[in-house]
């Protein structure tokens, strides 16, 4: 199958490096960062994991999708935010049987792909790992232990299915444990819910994991955005987030205490944009959706939201 | 009348210096901090304000309120947080007819000062005017124009009545415009309102009052605070606050907006305790009493405690 990956950053050249390494032989990689595309087109990719290094080579690559062609499935790798604005730059390679699968984090992500194409083409899901890119050419993978690659399809079809379950065999094949559900949102709230509440509370207070876990106001804030998280999706036909978090309390602290997560980082060390939108602002969205209330994740988005657009005048000492 | 004031930093110490100025002739300053009390005591206190620098003396002072015997009036003037405590200490000087009145800032002092003595006895408001304390001996008054003292009994009775007008003559006689009101709860209100919103979400988002102002979701977590404090208000039998909100607006932007606020002064610039707990975390506390949601006020006063608890842990780059 002909596959394009949409914003070739950490997490879309590790993906791709894995579908390679697992047999996938069409594979473009499309970003706008240019040394990388031509690094990667020159001498091929390094992928490194726990398993070792991996030179692979064989991608074709372009800093824009409009001049790949038709492909049989597109994945959009990039920022959530920019989602809406690769759908549109990506339309030329979408075709009436192409999939379009969004391996990004978050919630609401196969909402925006909805806008552009039929449902019974997206496929929505993400992996369970941490991604770098060190250099041009150079990706790096950190896959959880177990099932680290999760997606499905937001309406089952034949086209879907035989992306999907393509996508499946290329992953596992390639070195990591992925599955193709039927209904994938169970997984991707558990994944969600966890992040919202970290990522939001710790970026807020400037504080990592095992800090804000430390201190009852800051472990309040996490238990209340959970708790709304797993009552929307309860209103959405997904139950068991809740009795899955009261078990995740003690994962995250115990195996990430020590780090300040992706928003806080994005927030505190790079003052850029943070994927708030993706997390507590999606649980929101979808809250009102289904007439569930959502008030720590109204508020705390609005904090996330005003600090991100103000981080020059902010006062720092 | 015998007067006491208990803590008398900067504001005790304004307060003093007018009553003193307007004629009251028996005042003990109680404080730890030893400098000053010793420069009053020696050579007296000098007030500055916008009419000129007063030289006061006269003073008793004293560093524990235990030495001071029995008073006919005690002006309660240490942190918010600090109340319980300092009633406590305070007892020895307070006899059966004597007169505790609260004119610190923010909602809910009176109901701390209830816990230990009848209702009928307790007189609280506060003042609407900047004060400082730059150096031993000397304190600076910035009182606003017009009515700029305000307080009233908690529950109307002839002792409360004689303190109360009271303090009212040596206030006007020394400069103020104060005014003793049967029910005050509609100007502590204005105040504490206004203040719990701009006061909470510049020291959350790091911003002066003009910069939260221009930020469409920083300005809309200070009106949903004063929404939910007015709505608080309006259960309490206090109507009017949200109307009065839509003209404080615009005068609190235009008359401050190039100010960072009294809370995130303490939490940015000196990483000190705030007084959160008699702003939105007060409005949260009358909130639960009387059955009014008020989620805002609840989630960031959360927040604001566990960012003062963790000043050290924060990082900042």
């Amino acid at each position: 199958m002909k596959i394009a990956i949409i914003g070739s950053g950490a997490a879309g050249s590790v993906f791709a490096g894995y579908l390679r390494k697992g047999g996938a032989e069409d594979i473009w990689l499309v970003d706008l960062y240019k040394a990388h595309m031509d690094k990667v087109r020159k001498d091929g990719l390094i992928l490194r994991n726990p398993a070792g290094e991996f030179h692979l080579t064989g991608f074709q690559t372009a800093y824009s999708a409009d001049e790949i062609g038709i492909m049989d499935i597109v994945i959009i790798m990039v920022k959530a935010t920019q989602t809406e604005a690769a759908m549109r730059t990506a339309a030329p390679c979408i075709g009436p049987e192409t999939v379009v699968v969004t391996l990004q984090n978050g919630l609401g992500n196969d909402e925006n792909i909805k806008k552009f194409i039929p449902d019974d083409r997206v496929i929505f899901g993400c992996g369970n790992m941490g991604t770098e890119l060190p250099e041009p050419g150079v990706c790096v993978a950190k896959p959880a232990k177990g099932n680290n690659m999760f997606f499905g399809p937001s309406v089952k079809s034949a086209l879907a299915d035989a992306a999907g379950t393509y996508l499946e065999k290329c992953f596992a094949a390639g070195g990591l444990e992925p599955k193709y559900y039927d209904d994938v949102r169970p997984y991707i709230w558990r994944k969600a819910t966890s992040n919202s509440g970290f990522n939001t509370v710790c970026a807020i207070l400037r504080l990592k994991i095992g800090e804000v876990y430390d201190d009852s106001n800051g472990v309040a804030l996490v238990w209340d955005i959970w708790k709304e998280a797993s009552d929307v999706a309860e209103a959405m036909g997904i139950p068991g987030i809740w009795e899955y978090m009261q078990k995740e309390m003690q994962n995250v602290v115990t195996n990430l205490g020590d780090y300040y997560p992706s928003m806080a980082q994005d927030m505190l060390m790079h003052q850029r944009q943070t994927e708030v939108t993706a997390l507590t602002g999606a649980i929101s969205d979808y809250g009102k959706k289904h007439g569930v209330a959502t008030p720590t994740c109204d508020v705390l988005t609005r904090v996330v939201k005003a600090q991100e657009a103000n981080y020059a005048k902010q006062f720092v000492k």
